[in-house]
């Protein structure tokens, strides 16, 4: 596969919340390049259907295979949960999608095995984290719930303060009535870790004691460091963003990279 | 263009929300047959690029007119205040958006000539109403705020109660610094009506005064019978619904319409 030249990371996601695991990635791994693709004409895809999703998330990786990336990575949760085995099976290279590494997180978080996953629509319709953990655990119990407003509410930078607590507590109220013993919240959407201090402090006090908050990005980083073996000893890679419309990439971006954009180009599937 | 068959109504939105519309025609117009395209695979437009909502109401429209409608509404305020310059041009028949009907009734309503709007961020970018209402009234005073989470707000179901209070407040308190003297509030969004109670409560008691609720539904509908001229005297005609993607579409209309849809077709543009 390899012919000398350096191939980068590809990573896709429906929007910019996929820049979430670009940061995981550029800590755990900063030699690699990375091409990031966002599909911000076609955001959100956690509304749509699961075929939807998939024929979406399919052009995704295709645009990044035609840059001969050496990995995929498929940062958005919905499509990790509706498009994976497609994905795989029209890949060449390895593919992680978002589910399973969360899933073995959140188990390695939960002493009790009662986990509660949060997430847009099309992922929690899908039941991939159930799926996925009860996999690796049988005995371990998974509650899961939509969470519509988290996203827009990531986006409007409406964080902290009353209106993101009110959200985060009404959403956990009624995931604790669906399993009042959960010990372990997964955050399901690339987005949520924006809100975590909102939905830690909402889920320990419904819940009467600390709640493990797990997001999948660390995960996903770690997950792609064993499966490329080696990485470039370089200090920092490049990174190419790539979007299908630009519209507020500028702003939303630096609040889940981390940094500013200063580059980004525009691309039709 | 009359050759005695019956020929529908098209109306069009990049979701469901646009079924507001809908219910004000049926209303106004309760003859006439109407052919609905929701597109659901590539909702929202709201937070999409000009061109990009240009290129996705153009496909929207050619699937009416492929089915010989006499009238096209843009039932989509983002897609009215983006794309109707190019819809027109690529239409035969006539074409109403939802940002002229909706500014005239704004003016209608406004004694102060101070009006705000409220919209998606690519309404408010695009300064539609502002250059509506100018172009009748030149000394009229308009300012804008996009308010991105209201159509989740909407879409959840969270219409009254705390939340919904709380982001209202918000959004209007924002508006209110831009102009403390509006008397004139337009909802430039098909999703806003559902959410009319809590925003003119909002609005009455931060300006400390009432503030006259505008929508764009019924001002189109009125712009639809004015356009026809004449309408079939059948007590109630046809609705056919179409939608890119089904996601959701069982549990939202009936918000939206005011009925249960009973059948829709899933089409590809």
């Amino acid at each position: 596969m390899s012919d000398g030249r350096r191939r980068a990371i590809g990573v896709f996601d429906s929007g910019v919340g996929g820049l979430t695991v670009v940061r995981a990635v550029r800590s755990a791994l900063p030699g690699e390049d990375i091409l990031y693709l966002g599909d911000t004409a076609r955001v959100p895809y956690g509304s749509k259907s699961p075929r939807t999703v998939e024929r979406y998330s399919l052009a995704c990786q295709r645009f990044l295979l035609d840059r001969d990336v050496k990995l995929v990575l498929i940062a958005c949760n919905t499509a990790s949960a509706n498009a994976l085995p497609a994905l795989v099976a029209a890949s060449q290279v390895p593919v992680i999608g978002a589910v399973e590494p969360g899933a073995a997180s959140a188990l390695a978080a939960s002493a009790r095995r009662r986990i509660g996953v949060i997430g847009t629509l099309a992922t929690i319709r899908s039941r991939a984290y159930e799926t996925a953990i009860a996999a690796r655990d049988p005995d371990a119990h998974v509650v899961g719930l939509a969470c519509p407003l988290l996203v827009p509410l990531a986006e409007e930078g409406w964080t902290h303060g009353p209106i993101a607590g009110l959200v985060a507590r009404r959403y956990l109220s009624e995931l604790l009535t669906l399993d009042p013993d959960i010990d372990t919240l997964v955050l399901g959407c690339t987005h949520y870790p924006l809100l975590a201090d909102e939905l830690a402090e909402a889920a320990a006090e419904l819940a009467g004691r600390p709640i493990a908050i797990v997001d999948s990005a660390t995960a996903m980083a770690q997950a792609a460091r064993a499966a490329l073996g080696e990485s470039p000893s370089e200090p920092r890679g490049e990174l190419g963003i790539f979007v299908t419309d630009a519209s507020r990439l500028e702003e939303l971006a630096p609040r889940f990279l981390g940094e500013r954009v200063k580059r980004h180009e525009l691309v039709d599937l």
